[in-house]
């Protein structure tokens, strides 16, 4: 820490994001990327041209690929804003109405970090036994209200009339899911749009559509929303896109038989992990998203983390009391998840 | 602005960026980009197999980019943060050390956003008659000094000299210089921050390098300070940078012969049109960035510029009382500096 920082800052916790190893032997379970490269059209939308124009600034109204995106999620433009990623969108989030927010104890750990620097009264609810969100604990509160659907690291979804009922149960709150993990098997609460003004949807291309490395995400709510979500990062970074994001989001978006397959293979590889650690005596929470959260038969969280990365995989452990007993697990293809199995026999 | 909105954000005025105009007729001289495409080494740089690993995350610290640049600019690889753009490493800094700042009343627009959203107290020093800083009215402050050498958008720049100055007045005060132009002319300070730890300098890929849609800023200071603004990364978007502007940043810190080269063809081309609009009247400011300020004879500077607009060449004007007679023109080509000479028979 410098002798010149403000103090509000010192003593700051930041976010402490996965490892991302340099060594490429490791077998890469740990951030919740997809496997599969992004689509065939991302990488022809990258052209020489493209990479000339990089000398001009881009677009920071991301049209391009705000357009797509207005047609996959059937909304109207000025209903999306897209983010550096959506941590971005979150942290903007966060500043414009987080004041007096409430999230379930276990979550996405960026809420934490958010809230200390931009709320003044933060309420973490907890969870109930089972690592599941109590809905009810929800209905008429007085702050900003905000949910990982399907939440994370437990992957496990609430449905879409769970959803409707907070929403509708705080009207006079904003609602703000968060469906970063929404395309692997959870409903999506985009549709409700037209019909509660108190909704905020984010999600990001970095996890269905392969593309965790461009850094891109998408706020979609009603246009006064988004016009102070905008309002915002005109304050902050206008051109927060960069040109070569923009049109590689733009083709993930339109390449929809792609995006569809590479959930849908996802799924199934996921399903057929689950059974078979099951099978091995694991407790798995019931998964909607990329990644499953597991509990070693007779190991603690810590030492099967440690087992496997002796075995160059890679997954994630989070050393916090009510979940250190688990590890998360990204789905990756179905020969990484072997060598998972491959692990099961010296438990 | 949505009935959500926390307090302090309504009203807010964000930063109006200069116009990106979709049509390719109009001649850009608007936003002080790069007339030249960027080094072909950032076009080998974006290969296929750097599209396909864009399903992985990107590195946070952002190693390569920083390793490339720690090189170029002679320091320590702790000594400098990779920003998603400039921008965003001057909202960080004005977070981090914004709460009483100095900087002149006509510079960068950006820094009169940023002191309203995170200052407390936000003073603006009067530039002298002829658009330039007073140096003396910047020792023995009691807040952050905020200065863009060359000056934005009269490109006027202060020494070296100068500059430390006013670090060496301000021991106790951290001096950000925001050198975003410097290599068109100007001197920077990096090379004094071996003698002072409350030197922090902002740079940017977008002007010199060719690199505005890439977005790509470093800030270079003494560890402490580049750990301060890490920690406010870590806290509001850690992915700060995606991994291709990641590679191409890098390549084009090392295609020095490159950077020069067009370098010194912008200066030429710069000094040549200052010397034929003086010959047609026009009062110039000594300009040591990729633009000049320039005020038309006999005309105003709106009028002017509406009559380039007409013309298809877009410049930029600032309807501010302080410098509302001139217009800033980027300096681009050759051939576009003669559509600006082809104007000048009917001023």
């Amino acid at each position: 820490m410098s002798r010149f920082l403000k103090s509000s800052f010192q003593g700051i916790e930041p976010y402490t994001p996965g490892e991302q190893p340099k060594n490429s032997k490791l077998i890469k379970l740990n951030t919740n990327e997809s496997p599969y490269p992004p689509s065939p059209m991302v990488i022809e939308a990258i052209h020489t041209e493209e990479l000339e124009n990089l000398k001009l600034y881009s677009d920071p109204e991301a049209k391009v690929l705000v357009e797509a995106a207005a047609e996959y999620y059937n909304v109207d433009e000025d209903q999306i804003m897209a983010g550096n990623g959506s941590d971005e969108l979150l942290a903007f989030s966060f500043m414009a109405y987080g004041e007096k927010i409430y999230f379930p104890n276990v979550s996405y750990g960026f809420y934490k970090v958010y809230g200390r620097i931009f709320g003044e009264k933060v309420t973490m609810i907890p969870l109930d036994k089972g690592l599941k969100i109590k809905v009810k604990d929800y209905y008429n509160l007085d702050g900003t209200v905000i949910i990982a659907n399907p939440n994370a690291p437990t992957g496990i979804a609430l449905t879409k009339d769970e959803i409707e009922q907070i929403i509708s149960c705080n009207k006079n709150n904003l609602v703000i899911i968060d469906e970063a993990y929404v395309d692997f098997g959870a409903e999506s609460v985009v549709c409700l749009l037209g019909q509660y003004d108190n909704l905020l949807v984010i999600q990001t291309l970095s996890k269905s559509r392969s593309l965790a490395g461009a850094r891109i995400g998408v706020a979609i709510g009603n246009k006064e929303v988004i016009r102070d979500l905008k309002n915002i990062k005109y304050s902050f970074n206008p051109y927060n896109l960069n040109r070569l994001s923009m049109v590689a989001g733009a083709a993930a978006f339109k390449d929809k038989d792609y995006f569809e397959k590479c959930c849908d293979k996802i799924k199934d590889t996921r399903d057929r992990l689950v059974k078979d650690l099951e099978f091995a005596g694991f407790e798995v929470l019931p998964s909607k998203a990329n990644f499953i959260f597991a509990k070693p038969p007779g190991i603690s969280g810590e030492e099967y983390f440690q087992q496997l990365r002796k075995n160059n995989i890679l997954v994630r452990h989070f050393n916090e009391p009510l979940i250190k007993d688990y590890v998360r697990i990204t789905i990756g293809t179905d020969e990484e998840m072997n060598a998972i199995r491959e692990q099961l026999s010296v438990l």
